[in-house]
């Protein structure tokens, strides 16, 4: 599942970058895949709960991955949105700054890719590094926003164009924001500690 | 947490229709109480998981509330968010069009509160009453788009406020799928069918 979202994320930003329709109708065909593979896995987990009552370890593991399911199942929607974009962009001349786009996109690509070895690895300090990256990735978005925001101004017929363009960021930082997400679950998995919305020390779980 | 998170709603819609600054500022300041209730919430489930291990609908309840959980929280932060694009507009004169933003949040809000009166009774019907609105928010969001689309290209001068309602708009409609994802929560709880995505017939996970 991660590497159906992974392939959805990099078509999606190539088909924005490259304006490439063929690359943004091959993400919004894959979506039903990912989408059923989801039911696949919760299901599964919550078999593995009933049969085997796991404890400890076994039973963080399957509620990380629980959640991690439900983060990837909302990124290959943002994959798809990001399509849509690309393909409303389309209908309009190049002639919008892509801007700082690129390289926001790259950033949230590594940080989904850490996030998901992290995982498959029990890797700490990769999910530590997704962490360390998500201020880079806000005052990115920022930037974009107000590149954006001025070539808006300039002239009203940059409006649809800037608004689509303004979405793709948006998203991107979601993308973000779920890797974030599966790299704290990560953490609790490994760690046994939950470091979401570090509230002065992390809680302990379970020993 | 449902009632928090529906207060923040509530306050964050207010801050935005009435330019409340002080309710902004509640929302605000509410914020990491939520937060810490999430963690609350997850600690005490996965706790019901290892000492109890639970079976049948008692393991369907606590993975729904686990995901609703999930969903409250950031509801929670969208509601934060909102209550930031209320601070943004009102630094610039009230000239914006409102238009159809209290009848998209009127709608949003009365999903919520529907959803999560559903997981209390564990109310099918009422569960099955908010996946049938999701329709309606996505054609009073299109129309409050080109509403606002519109407004901003009539003058540049516009174009902030603009973002910060189309902001707003693109928010409540996201609450509202959260509160389709809880519906969809209830009725796995209840029935134990998966009737996310529905890839024709539901599938049947516990039995």
């Amino acid at each position: 599942m991660g590497s159906l979202v992974e392939t959805a994320i990099e078509r999606s930003i190539n088909a924005v970058i490259n304006r490439d329709y063929g690359a943004a109708q091959e993400v919004l065909a894959a979506e039903a895949r990912i989408n059923s593979i989801e039911l696949e896995i919760d299901a599964l987990a919550i078999e593995l709960l009933a049969l085997h009552q796991p404890m400890a370890s076994n039973l963080r593991f399957i509620i990380a991955a629980l959640k991690i399911n439900t983060d990837l199942e909302r990124m290959g929607d943002l994959a798809a949105n990001i399509a849509h974009s690309a393909r409303a962009l389309g209908e309009t001349p190049a002639m919008e700054p892509i801007v700082d786009i690129p390289l926001l996109a790259g950033l949230a690509q590594s940080m989904v890719r850490k996030s998901l070895d992290a995982f498959v690895a029990a890797d700490v300090d990769l999910a530590l590094s997704v962490l360390a990256s998500d201020d880079a990735v806000d005052s990115l978005r920022t930037a974009c926003y107000h590149q954006l925001v001025t070539f808006m101004r300039k002239d009203s017929q940059n409006i649809n164009s800037g608004l689509n363009l303004l979405a793709v960021t948006r998203t991107i930082e979601r993308l973000a924001d779920h890797s974030t997400n599966i790299a704290e679950d990560v953490l609790f998995f490994v760690k046994g500690v939950d470091v979401r919305h570090q509230l002065g020390a992390p809680s302990l779980l379970i020993t």
